[in-house]
């Protein structure tokens, strides 16, 4: 029998971690499902009295958190963060795959931009090995180019196509996206210095500086992990 | 005595270079001055006969080439190009610095395309060793984190701001244009890759894969080195 009360593994990382937010603070905003239990959790701090202000990783991000009550700022008034709390696709150690959303890049200038960069999961994102394929941000002007490019480091591109829109995916910076099959990642900074060094790819969703991970599990606990 | 029918050194780089493309080929047209003398004479050529394609780098190089009577096509229809002439703002061997115009991510891609890439300049822009500032196409979003990574890497960012529009140059991706420098670089080929595993650093102008380089002499010859 299904215990109706019982916490998603997602909200239950994603709460917790809120609560590292403290007055004063600077917080990037993640995208996705498990970094959006986050920010209605700030929501709800902000509403008992909490004083921060976000950086908002995505228009999604960006809504929700306007929606929850929560103040937004920009990289360009507060370019350092205090905190940055988001999700990943796949994570191993302190490494992720992230950009399932789309959102990547901005994420990464956003974790890049934060003295601590926590990453929030359920646990069935945590794997010894990564295998996800790994979002690139690509301009589409060198869609050809990268395909050519990803195909000599082993990888399988392909287009990300859009749902409710013909065509390709758009991100938010007006870029494609592709999604690059690697089979098993066994050295993960190296190929994310290789995806680096491609031609007209914009960004890569691989994440090597995490400082702590929080991970839900089924039973509503939340294992820290801390780099 | 000035000697007004003196050829432009970089004018006789240019027009010899258009005569290295043959009927056929798909060629890649590079952004300013001395890739626009390129450009005119192979639409010279092409109203005597001659049978190209044109990829353009820019919106300059694309409205130039519709002026001179070139067909044009795209990465998408013709991934891989023949031939691909462009400028340089500073070459050292066949390592040169690109991005006075703003072009670089587009010309690096056009120019990772193709099968041979020459650099055409006058004299002037040859130096034994790269001083030139390093031009970085940034997401705006991502302004501050790369002024402080670069800070990292030894290098001055400034910000190109515009004339006749205020504010920052945008380039034709919709993005800023930073001006680094780095003062002597006696490692090109490795600042490049560090300057790639920069966040928010869509390309930096180093470009390490040329062909030939047609540099034009004041006395109107034009000395050509192969790689």
């Amino acid at each position: 029998m299904k215990n109706s009360a019982r916490i998603d593994p997602r909200q239950a990382a994603g709460e917790k971690a809120a609560h590292l937010a403290k007055d004063g603070m600077v917080v990037g905003l993640g995208t996705g499902t498990t970094a959006a239990w986050a920010i209605e959790e700030l929501g709800r701090r902000v509403a008992s009295g909490l004083d921060i202000l976000g950086v908002p990783t995505s228009y999604q991000s960006a809504f929700l958190a306007a929606e929850c009550g929560i103040t937004l700022t920009t990289l360009d008034e507060h370019p350092v963060l205090d905190i940055d709390i988001d999700g990943a696709d796949q994570i191993a150690g302190f490494i992720a795959i992230k950009g399932g959303g789309g959102a990547h890049t901005q994420e990464k200038i956003v974790a890049s931009s934060s003295k601590e960069f926590i990453v929030v999961v359920d646990e069935s994102k945590c794997a010894k090995v990564l295998d996800h394929p790994v979002p690139l941000e690509v301009l589409p002007f060198a869609r050809r180019l990268v395909e050519k490019q990803i195909q000599k480091l082993g990888g399988k591109a392909e287009l990300r196509l859009g749902i409710k829109k013909y065509g390709p995916v758009i991100s938010d910076n007006g870029n494609f996206i592709m999604d690059v099959d690697f089979g098993e990642i066994n050295d993960p900074v190296s190929l994310g210095e290789k995806l680096s060094q491609c031609t007209g790819v914009v960004e890569h969703g691989i994440f090597t500086k995490i400082d702590a991970v929080y991970i839900g599990r089924k039973d509503g606990s939340v294992e820290i992990q801390e780099a």
